[in-house]
């Protein structure tokens, strides 16, 4: 765990909040001043058992591909540790702390009995993969997606396009279904399919709230309903009562209090008992008013190991391939839009643990730079188009605007003379044209985007930021923080805790914003739409079923790395075109 | 330079011969006993320039994308250093070699004064990129083969069809035009454009004989003319008397003796004065019958940095995207056809020493293996497909069957959990499609391949002569000799040297040869019919037109890093699709 000091709080009536964001890796709490957002400091746990997706840890068993599971103790062990921890840092009496707030990565499940035990911490189902949180990005639910969207566009199902024609499989129904459909005994004992956002208030609240955002964009919750018993009981009739039995609960709205701070929570955090508690919520969307955008036409994209953008509207539309939209998603009172990009920072950091040459690692070491500065040194001053590459930044799959996780990543145009900081950056321009898709989408929607603000890690690679502006052909503003979620989870504690009257209110005073930090330059921004046009044609071909070979090669590699897989490309072979 | 020895040699009335292989970074002389083809010794020598592909030596000064020089004295000092070593290292007399042989890389052309001088050896040009070796995978002149393409097939050359319907941009009148078209001057000063296979055996007797193979295959002498005038003058009407004034030479038919070695020669290498020097000849094709594979239907691939694909038959018979048909262009009396594969060894070369990560290499250390062998080993085992990965084998271009070197390399499926030596292996198994795209070619086309057979260092990764048998579904017999080319031109000698009849009579005593070393195995084949049918879709939609996004990348990579570039995509631009 590792904590950040700050300068003692000023003495005074001052009050505080505490934000908790739960990302991929690690949890990390922040002490926060409810007058102006000041960060006083903070702390970071990085989780135990990390992401499980090559073996499951109780049992060394081996995982499926696309599996990616975690230990939801390792979530009340931030509460343990970082909390304390950072009201440390931050020098301030935990008297004065007057609420808190959390955030969380989405779809993130964990399936649980009725007081909120998740299954995995009953010993008879430790060895039991389904028992286990189903992190964001477990993708082996495809095959359940895909059937849940074919039904529901052959039914005309009315909640369809406000997830912009596709369900991810890395939602609560995929999820669910392939939890029924592959351990049902596990999904009959289970009482309650909860998002960890909603677990972890559990936890502090001992109340099951369940958040509006993540009902919205995750559980199909919309116009107050979910998909139909009938609907359910087509894909399989003993996911019927689904929705109604594990899923449906008392929605929460955000900025909201889920209850106050427990006993046992408050000698967790050494927090006082009985503080509010924020209705959960997800990292990006919390994100928004921590960086004063939650206006219309503000798009927030947060770029960490995935890039995740949201944005405001005054309408509802219909936009292709977005994630969805929801009332209410991000704040009361507007449409919160969002849309997403399943691999970003995780490409750049899968590029150099597995394809550098110890002569980088080792000249970046020299030059006492990460290696990901090192590359980006080496090749920042090439001209636009000098690498002769294009890649496809679909590592993780697609989430929008394909909604397609069975895609894979490709890198074109290499010869026996590129270096491997050009195929890096080919990398970091494919997922800003993976991004310019997404804008361009919603602007051929009705719903433009007026301005594009960036939080998360990487706003701090200032070439990446630069070839955002020339690729998106927008000035980029970044969050004045560099923990915007647990900022944005901080402000909802002060909301909930009545410091202000909204979440609109709380952000304009807490919130945090460089505006214009990159402007495009028009040489560069010009070079780079003949590249994008490279992109656009690719992406068409391999993502809207020209070819579909990504989906053909993991279907063989599925069927070859099978539990004795006797033909291992019997299956493959079928769907090859003659 | 290194040297291997053998036991002495038997005393007695044996006769020797010596064989040089000029390879692209080292020459290679090995010594050879007339009788029954036994190697007795072998030198090595580095080429001191190696390739220059990015800066002039001589000056420092950059070389634009896709040049590859040599240095012409590189080639004599292997005749100073190599062969007396070689026969120093077999223990034998001097005075009992009867001959001597070459083979050389090709299409690889020396621009010469009257006497044979190198343009790059007068002061006056030693900076001038222009006066340099252009060595085969020199593959800056693709502009001038598509007029030279587009022009002879507007026109219907009789001689268009023998070469699969297009010339190469390796090829004499490729690298001749750019000469004069990018400099002129030392295009009027040359006298000769040689090829480097006869400007060796030049240099060895002071004769310049032009050898059959290279005037038929990379000249495009055909029924006894080149290119007419007319046609000539069309491309460029300084082009017009190219052929008449450059070009055009005595030919040597293979086998025959080119002349005697002159005093000169004998004093560098230490040989009798006066001994048969064969003439010149292509390292693949010399290797034919070293391989004991001269007959109808044989093919012999000479795999390393690139592989050559060689095959005789008693018909003439076009086949799309061959390197050429030549009468008498292994052997005489047959016909010899020629395909290629422009990178291979290269291509896995490329892969170590660019895209393995710190681990690989320090894990092959401990382990006492080489980057590949290690990474070989890591992926043997994994079940065809496993690795859910497909890639073109096109980073140095397409040689047979698209004969289009603007193509490049692609690397599709990757995802955040692919392993670096999963993409190795995807590598290897392209050149395995690429081959089996040439074969299947030849067998479509009337001339079929009835047994395949391996040359060229490549033939020591046993995992990989499996996967050839495996994706070709035939047998991989493999030549017996590490030095194959080497003995090839040692049977060239001997024939030279009147010891033999002819080429096959030699080849037959002398060459060597393992049958059916690898056999295909029934289970992968089958799977590996299914990633071949994948390999041939994506071969056609890059490869054939349907989308020429490789051209237009090189092509805006050529613009963006032009000296003194104002508008690097201005060009590019126009080519991409609207």
């Amino acid at each position: 765990m590792s904590t950040t000091e700050q300068p003692p709080a000023q003495a005074g009536d001052e009050s505080y909040v505490i934000g908790i964001d739960y990302g991929t890796l690690s949890g990390r709490a922040v002490v926060v001043r409810v007058s102006d957002g000041v960060e006083l400091g903070s702390a970071v746990l990085d989780y135990p058992h990390a992401v499980m997706d090559t073996v499951l840890a109780a049992t060394g068993a081996v995982l499926p591909p696309e599996w990616a599971l975690q230990v939801p103790a390792d979530y009340v062990a931030v509460l343990k540790s970082a909390v304390p921890a950072a009201i440390a840092a931050a020098g301030i009496d935990p008297a004065l702390v007057i609420g808190v707030g959390t955030d969380f990565t989405a779809c993130t499940m964990v399936p649980v009995l009725a007081d909120g035990t998740p299954l995995n911490e009953l010993p008879e189902y430790a060895d039991r993969p389904h028992a286990y949180v189903k992190l964001w990005k477990h993708h082996a639910a495809q095959r359940q997606a895909d059937r849940i969207n074919e039904l529901a566009a052959s039914r005309g199902e009315s909640w369809l396009p406000r997830y912009g024609g596709l369900i991810s499989s890395e939602w609560e129904f995929a999820k669910g279904l392939q939890l029924l459909e592959e351990d049902p005994e596990l999904y009959n004992r289970m009482d309650h399919w909860v998002e960890a956002a909603d677990w972890i208030v559990w936890q502090l609240t001992g109340n099951y709230v369940r958040n509006a955002c993540t009902a919205g964009y995750k559980g199909i919750l919309q116009d107050g309903a979910y998909p139909s018993e009938e609907f359910l009981a087509a894909l399989n009739p003993a996911f019927a009562q689904f929705a109604n039995e594990k899923v449906a609960h008392e929605i929460g709205r955000l900025g909201a209090s889920a209850g106050t701070l427990s006993m046992e929570a408050a000698a967790w955090t050494g927090l006082p008992e009985g503080i509010a508690v924020a209705v959960g919520n997800v990292d990006a969307h919390v994100t928004a008013p921590a960086a004063q955008a939650v206006e219309p036409g503000q798009m927030v994209a947060i770029m960490g190991t995935s890039t995740c953008q949201v944005m405001n509207s005054d309408h509802l539309a219909e936009v292709p391939g977005m994630c969805g939209v929801v009332d209410g998603g991000i704040v009361s009172g507007l449409y919160g839009y969002e849309a997403g990009q399943s691999g970003v920072g995780d490409i750049f950091a899968w590029y150099v643990a597995n394809q550098v040459p110890p002569r980088c690692h080792e000249a970046a070491k020299d030059a006492g730079l990460s290696v990901h500065q090192y590359l980006t040194e080496l090749v920042r001053d090439q001209p636009v188009g000098g690498h002769g590459l294009v890649a496809l930044d679909w590592h993780s799959g697609n989430r929008s605007v394909l909604v397609d996780h069975q895609l894979s990543g490709l890198v074109l145009g290499a010869t026996l003379t590129t270096r491997p900081e050009e195929i890096y950056r080919a990398l970091l321009e494919a997922t800003a044209f993976g991004a310019r898709t997404i804008v361009e989408t919603f602007n051929a929607s009705g719903v433009p985007v007026t301005e594009f603000i960036v939080a998360g890690g990487l706003l701090r690679n200032s070439f990446l930021m630069q070839t955002y502006s020339d690729i998106l052909r927008m000035p980029i503003s970044t969050i004045a923080s560099d923990q915007g979620p647990a900022l944005g989870s901080a402000i909802h504690a002060a909301v909930a805790a009545g410091a202000y009257a909204d979440v609109r209110a709380a952000g304009k005073a807490m919130g945090k914003l460089n505006r214009n930090v990159y402007t495009p330059n028009e040489e560069s921004a010009t070079a780079y739409d003949t590249l994008f046009a490279e992109y656009s044609l690719l992406h068409d071909y391999f993502g809207r079923g020209a070819n579909d070979v990504m989906h053909r090669l993991k279907a063989l590699r599925r069927d070859a790395l099978a539990p004795g897989a006797l033909a291992p490309v019997a299956a493959g072979a079928e769907a090859v075109p003659a």
